[in-house]
């Protein structure tokens, strides 16, 4: 068994967020890839009839409550950020061109969008942040915007998200490996538990 | 810090039952009472606009899947039940019948439930199965039959369940400690953390 950890996200999940910094460690110590995969959770929940969290009664306000202790837990910088959540095209569009080249990069580039959005408080969903943040990692700044408005970029995200749901994925994040899905941050510990035994 | 852990629960929620066999364990560790309360879960998924999992999506399939392999995870039996969910009305008033004299037989007697839906297939909305499997426990037949039809446990049963949905349970099992809520059979390290180091 050597399948890659595929990890889905979009960029607005804090659950993703969390995740991000845990995953690439546990694929590590199994001596997997790890390939990261932003997509649009929008189309998900529309397939899985599921609404965002913050919409939801009861729900919204645990999740709420529920991210903010587990940045405490974690001791990872998390500030609830408003607007919430945003549209993360241009982010996943901007990974997905870095992502052509250099997946090391592209990696980078997305825990900078993650950090600015949760730990900084800034606007993802606004081209120029997106643009600075790719600048930031190197990147050439006009070369970022062509990439937000290239179809190449566009409809890599799109078949990414459809890819994703035909997957079964409802939520983020959400990990694979192979045809083995698992949902939510909670479940990084089921996903070594996966790994070490070979599945059960 | 010396507050009770309370554990609530609908006798049809798979995840319920795979968490019955932990929360005692991570209650003992930490010193702490385990008061299990069933409640229903229809009421609570009303009020936070939430479905029955198997009717979603996407989701629904997830879960019956995870369902079978968290069996074989945990080592405990699972086989999911049909029909499936049922009515738990008639073993929650037993329920609470039961405890208002000896929680230890409470306890005892959820354990068989849960053991007669998850494991052994048995429809436990029969109100013949509930009192049978009172009886198995010891106790006397028609008291049992009786307790299920007394206003007393139909209405402790319905404040049990109200006083979950106002402080703010969506979903089963729900854990709380005082005032601090988790959600989910994937939280239970959660809840040891908070417990070892008393809030985070």
């Amino acid at each position: 068994m050597s399948a890659p950890i595929e990890f889905y996200f979009d960029f607005s999940s804090p659950y993703a967020y969390f995740a991000s910094h845990g995953i690439d460690a546990v694929a590590a110590e199994f001596g997997r890839p790890c390939l990261w995969k932003p997509m649009l959770l929008g189309p998900a929940f529309k397939a899985s009839g599921n609404q965002r969290l913050v919409d939801q009664p009861l729900k919204g306000a645990y999740a709420l409550h529920d991210w903010l202790r587990l940045g405490r837990m974690l001791n990872l910088p998390y500030r609830h950020p408003d607007p919430f959540p945003v549209a993360t095209t241009a982010a996943a569009r901007v990974f997905w061109w870095l992502e052509a080249t250099d997946s090391t990069r592209a990696k980078a580039f997305a825990r900078a969008v993650f950090a600015a959005y949760f730990a900084e408080g800034r606007n993802i969903s606004d081209e120029d942040v997106v643009a600075g943040l790719a600048e930031g990692q190197g990147q050439d700044r006009q070369s970022a915007v062509d990439a937000m408005r290239d179809p190449r970029w566009k409809d890599r995200c799109r078949s990414e998200t459809e890819a994703a749901i035909a997957r079964g994925v409802f939520g983020a994040p959400f990990f694979f490996v192979g045809g083995e899905g698992f949902w939510g941050s909670d479940r990084l510990e089921m996903l070594r538990s996966w790994l070490g035994r070979g599945g059960w």
